[in-house]
């Protein structure tokens, strides 16, 4: 087996090779940025959401996101119809449960995609997936927000119980199957400076997992990837428009030879 | 008190220090931007539209922005409830009545809301000023829109009458409560080069006026610090593309400081 | 009669003129990119969607874009009415069947607003323009995607019926009325690495055919136009994020007597 970096940058040339279709159901506000943010990176992106037409598009598609960030009815109707099409044909689903516990429909919702679809991947801030975790009947109390090391270990039992992987993006990324715990040392801090960047990381998840079918080990390279490419923007400036924009430049620009050099993934 | 620039300054200082949660119920096109704005700026926004789930993070939030810029039935009743609950625990309510006077949707819309729910401020332009005033029953006739004089008369009998702040933004912004009246000289043309300035500065004025309840002063304070952000930006460039990113650098790199040396507020 | 070069430039000269209200019922990925090139090229966009405001906005408007990128059954509603009212009116409608093919909603729905508006331009990529052709009737088999030459007849075939302009947008644009073939060699690869571009040259056509009837030799000359603006874009960098951006910046800053420089204009 490769080293991760090397395995993170083989993921990387096969994205870019293959051109995944992402099917994205998600929220107005990243709409355009993470449509943005796939091509770049080599994949293909395409946005559907009516249910009259969710089921054909989920079935060219090699991947599907589902985020919750601007939910309405008719939306979580869609999100269910190319879920459970998705589910059948086995493509990999990656959930994004954002603003769960903020509110109960976008708890409720995440815990009934969950219940209903075969997700591969859940990604969320602590309180995110902490606030599912709670929502599915787990058992972390409210305080447990405060310390990283608490949310990581509801993300271990909410995978372990659901048989997903869980990955929590933060300072550092923490990303498990309910084993193995994956940490990924890349990004840089201005990356929490524009609206929509753990959208964008979820989206990019959702690519390295239609090209590697190992779950874990994807979500840790695509992490990665971004994170490498979060570096070098603020490299050109960490004032947020300019960083932004230099985002989307670094994820058509990182080379797979940089990401076997620049990973920081641990095991 | 405190001169004005100065106390604009001091208000730019609180909401980084408070990070106030802005909830938006806008439109489509400038989602991405303004929610990009406020958090350059220091604040936390936060995009929720369905009735299901607006009273809920109405109640999270420490200011509310209804925008009316691409409007519907469900979301029309998003704004309805959201507003409702702002109106009962007394959070400000900041109205933009983006395109009132070219459908009846709109001007109806904007006076609907102005009647249900307690506004703090309403922000438009000279024309949808007008066409919110006459919708509401002023005197004003069309021709009116051709004098800003005209307008920021209109604007002190429609403050007066709703006991609100009316704000009419331009190269000069005009801000009154139906008595004072305020003139804020920051900004540049540069800013009505880009989609969505105006609905821009209807969310700063929100994050504003969450840190102060002084809505007239608050309203004036936050024109002055997002025109000194166009003035900076404009600096690096008038094309638009360009300047649109500047922008955003700007609101997160204009410093107190600079505020109260460069605020143009008038009495 | 002028060049083509030396009409497109005149063409230019006139929208900026004229300052043309381009009525947009439009996917939600491009709403803000589009809006904003329509800002920069010197158009006044507006957006809305609503079945109980559009009649009223494409009564103002000077041309309409129905773009069926992000469908919805109310959307499909709002573009039905818009088209009517446009269609009565005689104002230009520009159909963007966008990931026609993809899906039946898509299909049809492209099908249907040709047969019940009077459209003056259909813009699409090879694939699309080959989908709509083949749902509304036509004989061209699937391979039929694999050869522009087969594209640009099926387009002339569809153009001849239903006696509208077909555009399809590529590496070389292809421009016919059924009888006529125009084809512009303006534009830059790096133009289809970001989302909307084509969205954004269907928006741009409907700007010029705003301000020239000739349906034919408006949407050559907007194509000219934009090509022109990404090639010097891409002077500045063809990575896709400061590509984006300055395509927006070149938009504005393009003049007339560039055009009739640079334009690559041939029947």
């Amino acid at each position: 087996m490769l080293p991760h970096a090397e395995q993170a940058a083989r993921d990387l040339a096969l994205v870019r090779e293959k051109r995944p279709l992402v099917h994205n159901i998600t929220n107005y506000v990243v709409m355009q940025y993470t449509a943005n943010a796939l091509l770049a990176l080599g994949a293909s992106p395409v946005m559907a959401h009516a249910a009259e037409e969710v089921e054909e598009m989920a079935s060219l598609a090699h991947a599907l996101v589902l985020n919750i960030g601007t939910l309405s009815g008719p939306w979580i109707e869609g999100m269910r119809v190319a879920g459970s099409v998705a589910s059948r044909r086995g493509i990999p689903i990656v959930l994004d449960p954002v603003g769960a516990g903020a509110t109960r429909l976008r708890t409720h919702t995440a815990v009934r995609l969950l219940d209903e679809c075969r997700v591969a991947v859940l990604r969320g801030n602590a309180s995110e997936v902490l606030a599912v975790v709670r929502g599915a009947g787990g058992t972390r109390g409210v305080d447990a927000a405060h310390r990283v090391e608490d949310a990581v270990e509801a993300a271990r039992e909410l995978a372990r119980r659901r048989s997903i992987v869980v990955a929590i993006t933060g300072a550092v990324d923490h990303v498990t199957d309910g084993d193995s715990l994956v940490r990924v040392r890349n990004g840089h801090a201005a990356m929490s400076s524009i609206t929509g960047s753990g959208c964008t990381a979820t989206a990019v998840i959702a690519a390295f997992c239609a090209v590697n079918t190992r779950a874990l080990a994807a979500t840790g390279h695509a992490l990665a990837v971004y994170g490498i490419a979060g570096e070098h923007a603020a490299r050109r400036s960490v004032l947020p428009g300019t960083f932004g924009t230099a985002l989307i430049d670094m994820l058509h620009a990182v080379t797979p030879e940089r990401v076997a050099d620049e990973a920081r993934i641990e095991e």
